[in-house]
């Protein structure tokens, strides 16, 4: 069966009807790159449930909130001797949250294991995220369709959409939806919180006693959606190769310069697991983890000094150059900041900011000590910039051209007390968009299929409120794990409601 | 031969007493990536000179510039029956200005020529650019001191640096310099301005009765260093396929999240090359062409509504998503805006900005209405932003956020108009660094492998003041002509002058 599906898909030959010019040769080139399967997908295979399931935290009130779920076991699709019986699906799928790599082969392992295992099925993708959903927005998924999107990135084949199925009326809404197109399954593609809708959602049609089942996928280029039995989300892969070539690139033009010092900050708010993956790839002169840097509890002040104290010391050697990379969300590890900044919201919406500095006497010491430390640009644009409620904007200021500044005016206190006489130059970048809609590496392609190709098995055995989970990611692909996991048993009330605040980063939902 | 030499430096074994896991995957990869010769170079050859050269323009003052090096003819690399009789040679190699990717295989080119047709030669890199020559700070190259740099990025192997032999003393000191060395030739990669000054070089030598010929190569990442001889500079062609590689990503991203407009800035002060080239390459929404806006004498305005019924017409269709490439040098080629820099610096430097606007009076009309077209985050960085001298700092306006302040500005009096009623939202990127010291393509670690080897062999016929000259490159690399063009011929005293403001620029010098 495998070797069927990577024929399938592995031709150079067009479509019929669709004339090869229209890619382009690095389309082309992906599109027939053929893809394994796990081993255990390319023959007769069942599933075996394990053990019952409780939650990460919290089990009471997630048994609660998931009184038809909670507790069910996850399954592992496991080989059988004999051809299980299948029937034909009716499948639905749709992208939720930003995009990662490797999003259309999840489509396409659902549209592939439809079309090998449940022959007859039909497939939908709706359009735009799960607005898409509640407004019965989709369109069927064919073999011509899905074509030129396999080993593609993006989520341009039925786009994505930021929107959240959670009021009474919207989950009625998708009830009709689902009812309407007689749907066996629904696949949702998203992260955290994307997942955790998807079990509600699950929940909901098992209470209503639909036979719609729901079944997530992990995806985030963040990477930190994951736990033991889902141990990366897809798109991590592909957005810090993407990102590490890059800081790579700038490596080797500040030491063929010598002159510069480049602060890149990387993508991922809530999590820094971006910046210390390229770390580890890149190897910089400095790489700030905003994990740790909230664990230590430091100041800008202590984080300025890091960087200052680096550059000092290779000015000694000789070396005037290097590389630091910074996480989008580093300001969001650091309290005093976040404390800074509600005293400033509260300041700019009651008060008059007087030219001569007079309101700055409504801070409270500590923070006014921090806006004073606080380059004289961020200083105007804490008070500049502004959301339209009057909130200062956070994800406006770029940290990196921040820390450039804050660099600076250190390094000029110690050149004045003599400790310091070379010179230094900042140049700053963000790596984000980039990396988002690259081409999927190897890994997040076979990853993505194999994640897609699972769903459908689970859809197919009737699962619903599972997570398909791919394991034992780091031996070749025919050793990978199949299953799915029960998403009620990744939850926790605290941690949902901590991950509802990152609705507008780039990664995840 | 070209056996020899493809073996030479295409074993995937490190060389002795280097252990392999120095260098990365793709390192090795790239090292072991086997480089085809053009045919000529392959087997025995000789040189043959063409007819009696003259400039490009002013053919007098190039005369009395260049009174030992004008006229003279360029030379074609000619198949030979006998192998023509060579001598060991001591040749120096350096880099000058930024980095383009390939320079460290024009470096490789020539020490392979020395290896194989020249045995007993001796080769010098001079470190961090001409002040290496001026200042004789060399490194003795050998197989092992190169073959790590084997088609790799980066100017890391001897560095470069922007300064310029220019007055009679450090022509004295390059003299020393090349005596001390007992240099039978220096080879000069650089840019237009880097190329100008081989030339000088070159004439100074000649006219001092030394040894030492100057022959120059190609460098410019901004792709305008071209005419018949010499079809392109090398570094081109790998920061235009790594730029349009991001810009294709965020292309997808645009699509794919249906709801940002990105407008990129890219490399490119003198010349919009590399924006053409992209967007070829891309075929993006908007395109900006500085040199197409200086021919139509384009102002603000109108680039500014261009870019907007773009948006407003997309609108009609349903798409409020894009892509806008824009050149680095853009505000260069608007006439306006140079003037009202050019007024703002007298104002500033003499008068009061006072808070009231009074001091716009001081503006002439075009350039007031202007300013008050500005964005006002515009009219503060031009207020605010100065060099040491007080000057604006053109340089640091960021073009792609400029545009976007104004196309939203523009939109929103035409939403109150009642003729736009959609979204607009706007995300800016520059891509600069990132591609200037990428893994040259194999296009550039050819072209500049078959420049390198050329160079060598126009300085065993004792060539100088010539350029090396790879040509008829869209044929297979075996077909490639290979010579040297007089660098004289390609001269213009008004471009040379108007060149040597580019001196700040990424790419070129």
């Amino acid at each position: 069966m495998a070797a069927a599906a990577v024929a399938s898909n592995g031709g150079a030959a067009p479509v019929p009807g669709r004339p090869a010019s229209v890619y382009s040769e690095v389309q082309t080139s992906r599109i027939a790159h053929a893809l394994p399967l796990p081993s255990v997908l390319r023959s007769h295979f069942t599933l075996a449930d394990g053990p019952a399931s409780t939650a990460a935290g919290s089990p009471d009130e997630i048994a609660k909130l998931f009184p038809c779920l909670y507790g069910q076991p996850s399954a592992a699709v496991v080989p059988s001797a004999e051809p299980v019986e299948t029937k034909p699906l009716k499948i639905g799928v749709v992208l939720s949250g930003g995009q990662a790599p490797g999003g259309h082969n999840v489509i396409c392992g659902i549209f592939d294991y439809l079309q090998e295992r449940a022959k007859g099925s039909t497939m939908y993708g709706f359009k735009g995220g799960p607005a898409g959903v509640m407004k019965g927005k989709y369109v069927e998924l064919t073999t011509d369709f899905v074509y030129p999107y396999r080993n593609q990135g993006g989520f341009d084949m039925i786009c994505s959409g930021r929107d959240k199925i959670e009021t009474p009326e919207q989950f009625q809404q998708a009830e009709d939806t689902v009812n309407r197109l007689d749907l066996d399954g629904l696949v949702v593609i998203g992260g955290d919180d994307s997942n955790t809708n998807a079990c509600l959602l699950g929940e909901y049609f098992r209470g209503r006693n639909l036979k719609t089942r729901v079944i997530g996928c992990p995806k985030t280029i963040d990477g930190d959606l994951k736990c033991k039995e889902v141990p990366t989300s897809f798109g991590f892969d592909t957005a810090c190769k993407i990102y590490s070539e890059m800081i790579g690139n700038v490596m080797t033009d500040a030491r063929s310069t010598g002159k510069y010092y480049h602060f890149v900050r990387l993508m991922g708010r809530a999590a820094s697991h971006i910046t210390l993956e390229c770390a580890l790839q890149t190897h910089p002169n400095v790489a700030l983890i905003g994990e740790e840097v909230a664990e230590k509890k430091e100041t800008l002040k202590n984080v300025t000094d890091y960087i200052t104290d680096v550059v000092c010391k290779r000015a000694e050697l000789g070396y005037n150059y290097g590389v630091v990379l910074i996480p989008e969300g580093l300001i969001d590890f650091i309290p005093e900041i976040q404390k800074l900044i509600a005293e400033l919201n509260e300041i700019l919406a009651h008060d008059v900011v007087d030219e001569a500095g007079a309101w700055k006497s409504k801070l409270e010491p500590a923070s006014r000590e921090l806006f004073d430390f606080l380059p004289k640009t961020i200083q105007e644009q804490l008070l500049l910039e502004r959301d339209p409620h009057g909130n200062v904007q956070v994800a406006k200021i770029e940290t990196e051209k921040m820390l450039i500044a804050m660099v600076e005016t250190e390094l000029e206190k110690r050149r004045a007390a003599g400790k310091y006489s070379a010179h230094f130059r900042g140049q700053s970048h963000f790596f984000g968009y980039e990396g988002r809609c690259g081409l999927p590496t190897n890994f997040d392609s076979s990853y993505c299929y194999a994640l897609g190709y699972g769903a459908g098995a689970l859809l197919q055995f009737g699962k619903t409120g599972l997570i398909s989970s791919v394991g034992n990611l780091a031996a070749p692909v025919e050793e990978w794990t199949v299953g799915g996991t029960a998403l009620t048993a990744l939850m926790d009330v605290e941690r949902r409601q901590e991950q509802a605040s990152d609705q507008e980063g780039y990664g995840g939902t």
